[in-house]
């Protein structure tokens, strides 16, 4: 009844009111679960309890909005990666696709190889090849050229396996967890070892995160106007690595404060990791939460830790006791994968 | 008589929707001026008009929330850069300071000429002798000893023609114009030549830009962990030098896609200009406007453009009539220069 004639009024006064009205009363209900996809236990527990805690003006841990900072991996903690890292398996479509007009690739390694289908043959020939499979598919070519072309092999490919489009084999539950602290002030970030334009393609639509807020590899690029017409071009150089011990640099060159979440999966995440929840300074008493998704689920997904040859986790899950870390367990913490 | 019955309704379902409605009727008061310090005239229009057309839904140039990305370059200008940039200046201080525990520069050039107040001897020597400088005031240290070091220099220096602290003398009507820009859901990045690491320390504080995004010259740095604690030290190897083609890449890299509205000085900043105004693919409608700072006003800043060995601006000059650039005149724009 209050309701009632309150709206009576606001409506007097202009749609603006009503909608601001309408806005504050689904807020002030019962909050929904933001974590629906995360089965009840101690990880989602642990999450609700830091994000509280850092966002409580009343808690000694209370971070400010502007340092709310939290960065996560791609490959493997956002989406899948086996058999092989999507981005690996868009440069060998990308080879097969280029193919006709490259007639000496059908005997020259890692082409040949690729082009036959023999992907354990690419594999055999180690770092150079895949470096030589890189440079192939996404150097010398404009920043737009290869972003429509990743586009549009995302819009039809296929993954092998589960005959899923890729942007389909995204995790749900980290969906979530990316909402949920968007919805308590985070900025969220994309610190991937995968390519920086290859992930910004996607990142927006799929994960509501920005390309100002990937980071990423990178090749070298220059700026040219051609013929009066502004061209970024990628070129074949290497710039930047983006895993392992240079995430924390990716993150202090793109960012330049010290986030106080990460989300992982693989020894390439463990210096974010350290980064994140170990002040480097007794000044700095920001509290740090670590994350690693175990992939635990050979039905709904895939399971490998130590021996895999993608997304090897070792040092990181034999530190995450000693320092802290939340070891997600995909079979045991989440309801649903994909969404 | 209205609103106060509304308000009474508005109290007793909590102090909330009383917050709302009162920010609301706030914001249907007739707006203050935005630009207060820039004169009438055609600059102001300009701007206001360009801002008005791309966020009126209705315009055919209307720009979502998330494309509406503004880039400034800092030195000349958000602040002075005369009668050398301010990290140069903050460089010299740095020697002098460092100087007692390297007893071999008063003897080595360009640190002797430095030690002697010589600084006609350090420019004679030209850019090797800049960057001995810069690796000798920049490198081998941590990201956050660097940082102490910037910070507690601006805390005290002063400005040698006008003894004002660095950040007092930044530009009035470039803050109003910011801030503008951003009631308008712009992002607003600086994209400076200077360091990226050197321009984070202020650019919060003394402009509202966070440093996520700020773009700027870098050195390389790496990740250690030191006895356990994580640091980021900045080398002696150079990273990426931001200025001229090099700012169309670093907003590329940091940012990812094309800037709507770009603010510069010097012909440094022309191909960040023409990146923003000149689209590099026929799909790309987006409109751009390219903004230069002319400084005129030898009375109340300086007056320099095509022979200045800083700040230098002559082919930006030339191109502005063609490219629709703006020539912000600071004598006749600007109603105050400084705070």
């Amino acid at each position: 009844m209050l309701i009632m004639r309150m709206h009576h009024d606001l409506i007097l006064t202009g749609l603006l009111f009503v909608t601001i009205a309408g806005s504050a009363l689904a807020q002030s209900a019962t909050p929904m679960d933001p974590l629906p996809s995360w089965n009840e236990g101690k990880s989602k527990a642990a999450i609700v309890e830091f994000v509280e805690r850092v966002t409580d003006q009343s808690s000694p841990d209370f971070v400010p909005v502007a340092e709310r900072i939290a960065t996560f991996d791609n490959d493997g903690t956002l989406w899948s990666e086996q058999p092989l890292y999507f981005q690996g398996l868009y440069a060998l479509d990308r080879v097969r696709k280029l193919a006709p007009d490259q007639p000496e690739w059908s005997n020259t390694e890692p082409f040949q190889s690729v082009l036959k289908g023999d992907l354990k043959g690419v594999m055999a020939t180690g770092m150079p090849a895949i470096e030589k499979l890189i440079f192939a598919t996404h150097a010398d070519i404009s920043g737009e050229e290869f972003q429509t072309s990743v586009r549009d092999w995302l819009a039809t490919a296929k993954h092998p396996q589960t005959g899923l489009p890729f942007t389909k084999m995204i995790f749900q539950p980290m969906l979530e967890l990316m909402a949920y602290l968007r919805a308590n002030d985070f900025k969220v970030y994309i610190v991937t070892g995968g390519g920086i334009d290859f992930v910004r393609v996607f990142s927006e639509g799929t994960y509501e995160v920005p390309p100002e807020q990937v980071v990423g590899s990178s090749l070298d690029a220059k700026f040219e106007m051609t013929n009066g017409i502004p061209t970024i071009l990628k070129t074949g150089k290497l710039d930047f690595i983006d895993d392992k011990a240079g995430k924390p640099v990716g993150i202090y060159r793109h960012i330049g404060r010290r986030p106080i979440f990460a989300a992982g999966n693989s020894d390439g995440d463990l210096q974010m990791l350290q980064y994140t929840t170990i002040p480097s300074d007794a000044k700095d008493n920001k509290p740090g939460f670590g994350l690693l998704v175990h992939h635990t689920d050979a039905r709904r997904e895939w399971a490998y830790d130590r021996d895999s040859h993608i997304g090897k986790l070792e040092k990181a899950l034999d530190d995450a006791p000693q320092q802290g870390w939340l070891i997600v367990d995909m079979k045991d913490d989440w309801s649903k994968i994909y969404p």
